[in-house]
């Protein structure tokens, strides 16, 4: 007797197999009860005929949903079935009976689900999110290594902050005092592209902002690339051939998870390179032809993001902001220094920023009066200077954010289902 | 003029190219300097003719060490030199000057090289191990990958601990009160095998315990494995599969990297499965035997792993350890209820505990009381108890510390040199 996966099924037909799982959905019609079982691979419908099961029938054909059983039974081709395989069952072991499971088929609010985050993981659409991302993150990496990239995990725990300082959790850290969760691994991957070249991170971040947007989570992953001897424009020309690659391995591996979200893949296939690129002032152009009175210096919202994508269907990279609207380790545009050669990528239809990016300020004297600009204490950058004072070299780098790209690939309204225990600054349970 | 990385040298033989990099060392001889530059990809010398630079060949040949420079040249096989290639060069771009670089070949003490991590990155041991780990790191993943493992990232952010509530590092989560930084990823990875079947974590963690020793860092990398319907022995099973197939793979994939390291090979190539299986009593009957007093029911220390370690030359798993020593979700032994059905896994040459794994508690009424046993308030594990409540089933796990993995691959003695940044609890910075 053979244990074996539902996804195997292609290879044991008319074989006698164990299978194990859940009771996912059932029904009984006179002499036959059908019980739809998950294993984690997959669905399958097993077949309960009641002249075999004499003692245990009654039992079987009442089990609460979600109960776990262990079946052993023959796989049977049948094409009108969900996946196309049956099991004739043999044996029927009740492993455990399940109360009455929470989440039914009637509609729910988001708070009762997210409460119930460990129970709705279990639901189709949710185990299809899991799959995708667990694609998505694969093909990512797998860029990242075929391109000579080393991986170098930055710290979570610092006393140096690479973005916006209002927004810090902050630890007690021993005897040396307050330590906080990271933003960004970016100023750590500066140091390492002097050893190394080309390297990333990809770790989770943290923003405690009080934002209650679709588009906020309070702890999220990132993934950032970081290229010694790279200028602005070669920065751009990687991260569109990195995401015309992502988008597309993920669409063709994943489309059954994608056909179950219902997601139209069409937009998705014309995500190749090149990508559009405009710039912050031509921006503001589109804004205020559409009724914006957005000013020159003021950074764009998602309002204002989600007008320009409409335009587009690529995302569109956005040039040249203005130096006090954008991080302070951004390069000055050496020909027009109120701007700094930096790019944020917006994906199509709507979904806005899933890219930050930027060639690094690699002058001395530049970077420490941004620092101060900035009202930051240059004492806690002191190892960070070091990297223009030992062989500075132009380089730059981007940031990817893990769950606004596949909020856009899987089509969703709300970053949360991307994660699988998201936290929001209202919730950090289960 | 082709702009290429050292690594690409042995398809560039003959050809005018241009690289760009540091100078890692140097030496001049009358009228010729060498330079020994590092591009992040690999180390050539380049070969700088006094005759063809004559207004710059005084600066080129002092040029401070680590100083950034684009070279143009000719590629030359010559078996002499390391990496068996150097380059002529016909013209030299100086990128940036550096100040004094204050890591030499001079011995300098940890404390030193530590607050210098930014730059001691730069050192060819420092890259060696970076490079092993980005290996290891993807063996690992791939290991997952063709098993038919979903990663599900767990949370960093938590109100629900999974190990020794007393070394949790706490932050203030806006009005939610407390929240910690998560020490283990299991107990969210047990709500996601109802979905996934095999499911597994790779993150950080986070440890705020006092400890000073070599073996402790207060942030490290854990991967973390949760399988549905797997018993005690099946987990097992897997691990020495997985320990085989990651040391093996990333051995022949760096050897050259762990010759920088000068580590034996020898031991490193007997790792395969099946390891070595002891129980807990087996254990202190050693430990006995070798001049220790060590009583039944205590865990045991570093220094008790060194002396079995010493005994095998392959791993060794510690089974069935006393219930009180252990964390409150594992498996009673039905056999002999004072013990869980758990194993350590020790690695060899004095290396110590690598992997904790369990059978997990599936029965709802034990678990609760482990929880009450354990000073715990069950309020705050009701979503876990759920999961019991809901087709419960058998299912097994591990954790495998990254850096103490690392540690013995390279054949090193402190975890520190094996993350980009360590945090220990004297050192948060850089």
């Amino acid at each position: 007797m053979q244990e074996c996966y539902i996804k195997d099924f292609p290879d044991k037909i008319d074989q006698e197999i164990i299978i194990k799982g859940w009771v996912a959905n059932r029904r009984s019609s006179g002499k036959l009860s059908f019980l739809i079982l998950r294993d984690g691979t997959g669905i399958c419908q097993v077949i309960v005929e009641k002249a075999l099961f004499p003692d245990t029938y009654s039992e079987i054909k009442k089990l609460p949903l979600e109960s776990s059983v262990i079946i052993q039974g023959r796989v049977v081709k049948e094409d009108r079935a969900q996946g196309g395989f049956e099991v004739h069952a043999s044996h029927v072991q009740i492993v455990h009976v399940s109360d009455e499971f929470p989440i039914g088929k009637k509609e729910h609010g988001p708070d009762f689900l997210l409460k119930n985050r460990h129970l709705w993981l279990r639901t189709p659409r949710q185990i299809a999110i899991m799959r995708i991302r667990d694609a998505l993150i694969r093909h990512i990496r797998t860029y990242f290594y075929t391109n000579d990239f080393t991986l170098i995990d930055s710290p979570i725990l610092t006393t140096t902050c690479g973005e916006d300082t209002s927004s810090l959790f902050s630890i007690d850290y021993f005897d040396l005092g307050k330590a906080y969760l990271s933003q960004t691994g970016q100023l750590y991957l500066e140091a390492a592209i002097s050893g190394l070249g080309k390297v990333y991170c990809f770790g989770p971040t943290f923003r405690a902002e009080r934002s209650k947007t679709r588009r906020h989570l309070t702890e999220f992953w990132m993934i950032e690339g970081e290229m010694a001897f790279y200028d602005h424009k070669q920065n751009l020309d990687l991260q569109e051939d990195f995401v015309s690659y992502i988008v597309q391995n993920t669409i063709r591996d994943k489309a059954q998870e994608l056909a179950v979200l219902e997601r139209d893949l069409a937009p998705l296939k014309k995500i190749e390179a090149p990508f559009n690129r405009i710039s912050y002032d031509e921006a503001l152009d589109i804004l205020h032809k559409n009724g914006s009175n957005i000013e020159w210096g003021s950074d764009l919202g998602g309002d204002d993001e989600t007008v320009i994508t409409r335009l587009f269907d690529k995302p569109v990279f956005i040039e040249s902001y203005p130096k006090k609207t954008k991080a302070f380790y951004m390069k000055q545009d050496p020909a027009r220094p109120e701007c700094v050669l930096c790019a944020d990528l917006l994906a199509p239809e709507g979904y806005g920023e899933i890219i930050g990016g930027s060639q690094r300020e690699d002058n001395l004297d530049i970077l420490m009066q941004s620092i101060t600009d900035n009202g930051l204490d240059p004492e806690r950058y002191d190892w960070y200077l070091d990297l223009r004072r030992y062989g500075s070299v132009p380089h730059s780098g981007f940031g990817l954010g893990l769950e606004r790209t596949l909020t856009w690939i899987c089509g969703l309204t709300h970053l949360r289902e991307t994660i699988p225990f998201p936290r929001m600054i209202y919730r950090a349970y289960p």
